[in-house]
């Protein structure tokens, strides 16, 4: 490593340039033995920083480790990816497309836009608006701006991995809280409450939930607020998948039912509408005890300008967008999920050794693995790699949500497929299946 | 403050709820007299984090000090904004649109896209490409992968105030290096060799230059270059001007110059194609002899991936704007900024106290002013604010940059409009400028 630093000493340079004022800085530097020191150390060999080495992402780091080799003889069905639109039979709405081509058209949303709006197309109790790169960067910007280094954020378990790679590469603690599979995965309040200290800087809500696709009453919802007012910890909810729950379930935004804990909505385009690469997100900013005070207010302002993040085309559609797409889109959205849902549910409900939790909204479904009736497999990961082999269908398997024995299954696919995919993981379970010794005795308890 | 909190312990709630479990936990509370006191400390007064408060944008912060009151007999020309669509006067072309609501039609560009690509679009010799929205998250990404908190970035004096509010944030120290006026703002290059250590980690060029107009020839590229080689330093090329150079000059990109030294080359559509507000960036990496190995490449994907950036309809549109767009196009904008800039340089450079220097490309001018001359002011914002008062004419005062005693002209005005500034400017100055005692004789020198 020394020797192309000493060759270089030696004035041998690739292109043969020295002007002047180097060499004289050159001199300088011998008479400065501490300067001559550090430049004689510095060789080629850049290394990464150490926050992009603490970027860790959770899913790619399973499944980049995973053997995912399909059966050659089944087409592959992919339940893994949380993207309604790679199958193709879930096109955004024609008005979406017209009111982008409108807003190109018009030739006034080309320049540079403010990331702050008032703006009265969210909701009329809406304070503030701050518009993001997509919902992943409103969840950024809302971690950013409440936590130092040594703070922690309380994260829902089962959940989106995003959270604690955002927070890990922030030097902030991630305290994950237990949801609760047989009650629909509500939120364990009693342990949420045990993981709160004096450095806990938010509680992240996400509510309908990824992965577990599960919806809060208005009951439970204002039982979390009631922690998080207790102790007084501004919540970050997640809601990039409101309005998208099933018709006999109501969505519940947190934020009218907070009289008092500070609550930073973060939402986007991406689900409801279907596009989840236009990259608009927002954060409302909802506060009505002024906890907040300018500070974070300007701090999010501050944070949002460092690097301006929605495209000015999307923004420019927004209002159109929320004004003219039409009820039957978010239904017939709505419907067919839920339609899919149930396929799977039913399905995988009378396969041996699986407990599918049914949802009621989002676009997942959790499926529990009895893993002592799979004694082939160590573990879901394990599982579902050997899925792939047999079957070649991949469902992402839950320890990706820290929640291992589960997997998870996306239910955007055709219907066709859905059925398919059942039927070969049926077939997979069939096959692998062994009954405990003492499943009886367990059941009856 | 405390009180609010003994007032929740005694269970009086917004909403009345309070579960059992949060009972629960509350009498466990009691008997760990660690975590009771730290929870009895909790009171609303969410506080913003050091990083939001360490975010700084010094032209904000200079612009907003300033009290910006236009003369009322005379309509508002700002000449302070380096978005070249404000006036509407430069439309991006029509092939651009087109190409945008083909990507939207086509609904193939709604769902997630990859941030890393290998596109032969950009540039055959390219080994990798990364999507970033817009430059910003380009320059962003670049510190974030090869700083570390402590280390230090050779930042262009003057220069665009992103580099150093990024790096401020993060922790990372800038070092200024001086730029001459009198060699049309090329590097000092002893100035910048002087300011390495140990811990620079980075040697950001910016070429052409905001705010100075600046094009450097191939010879003075290389020369930095050296500089760089000698001490190992990987260089930032900011070349988001790249190719905005008047017909009788050239832009080198950076990249090809260099044998040994890895550059990262930042770009975007923003400038050449007249749509900042699209926030569409990259990064092309090109590192010749591996220096950075496989880190850098992982860590800026894995940077890149924590939140997407680039809008995907302007993803799907990118490879028709690069091959669709008329060459007539760039030169009618090329054109135009020349124009506008010998319009400015030949006005000011006959005003008594001013010193415009003409620049090659890029759409800013700077010019000097000689203070010493104007003893009204105490320096460049002074000067500027004044102007507005009198002439309502606003030029960024060159503090912004770091660079006192200068002021920032956009060019990219209508031409009447530049014509005009230009004449408030000189009946600015010549109410305003004193001859200096010595003047005369400092000419002869």
């Amino acid at each position: 490593m020394d020797k192309s630093h000493v060759i270089q000493m030696n004035g041998v340079h690739g292109n043969g340039v020295l002007t002047a004022g180097v060499r004289q800085v050159s001199v300088r530097g011998v008479l400065d033995p501490a300067k001559l020191k550090s430049r004689r150390q510095r060789s080629w060999g850049v290394r990464a920083s150490e926050m992009s080495k603490n970027t860790l992402n959770p899913i790619r780091a399973i499944v980049d480790g995973m053997k995912l080799t399909p059966n050659p003889d089944k087409p592959m069905i992919s339940l893994s990816i949380g993207d309604p639109t790679v199958f193709g039979n879930m096109p955004t709405d024609d008005k979406v497309l017209q009111a982008m081509k409108e807003a190109i058209d018009s030739q006034k949303y080309n320049g540079y836009a403010p990331s702050k709006m008032q703006h009265m197309i969210f909701h009329p109790d809406t304070q503030d608006v701050i518009l993001t790169s997509g919902c992943s960067q409103a969840i950024e910007l809302c971690i950013n701006v409440l936590c130092n280094p040594g703070d922690n954020i309380l994260v829902p378990c089962p959940g989106f991995s995003l959270y604690k790679t955002l927070a890990v590469s922030l030097g902030v603690q991630v305290k994950l809280y237990n949801l609760l599979p047989e009650k629909s995965w509500e939120v364990d309040l009693q342990h949420l409450e045990s993981l709160i200290d004096s450095r806990t800087a938010c509680l992240i809500v996400t509510n309908p939930s990824n992965p577990c696709g599960s919806v809060y009453s208005k009951e439970h919802l204002q039982n979390i607020i009631s922690v998080a007012s207790k102790h007084c910890i501004p919540i970050l909810a997640d809601e990039i998948y409101g309005d998208m729950v099933f018709p006999d379930c109501s969505f519940h935004p947190m934020a009218p039912l907070s009289s008092d804990v500070p609550i930073l909505s973060c939402g986007g385009l991406a689900k409801r509408w279907l596009v989840p690469g236009w990259r608009m997100g927002w954060i409302l900013i909802h506060d009505r005890n002024n906890v907040f005070g300018s500070e974070i207010r300007e701090g999010l302002v501050k944070l949002s300008q460092r690097i301006l993040g929605a495209c000015t085309i999307v923004q420019g559609a927004l209002e159109s967008i929320f004004n003219n797409t039409p009820h039957e889109f978010y239904q017939s959205t709505v419907s067919f999920i839920k339609a899919n849902s149930e396929i799977c549910y039913s399905a995988l409900s009378t396969v041996p050794g699986l407990t599918p939790v049914m949802p009621s909204g989002a676009m997942y479904l959790m499926v529990g693995i009895d893993m002592d009736n799979f004694p082939e497999f160590q573990n879901d990961v394990d599982f579902t790699e050997r899925l792939v082999t047999e079957q070649s269908v991949f469902c992402l398997p839950a320890t990706a949500f820290e929640y291992p024995d589960f997997f998870r299954v996306v239910v955007t696919v055709p219907e066709d497929m859905m059925m398919e995919a059942c039927a070969r993981i049926r077939e997979f379970c069939a096959r692998h299946y062994r009954p405990c010794s003492t499943d009886s005795n367990e059941i009856d308890q």
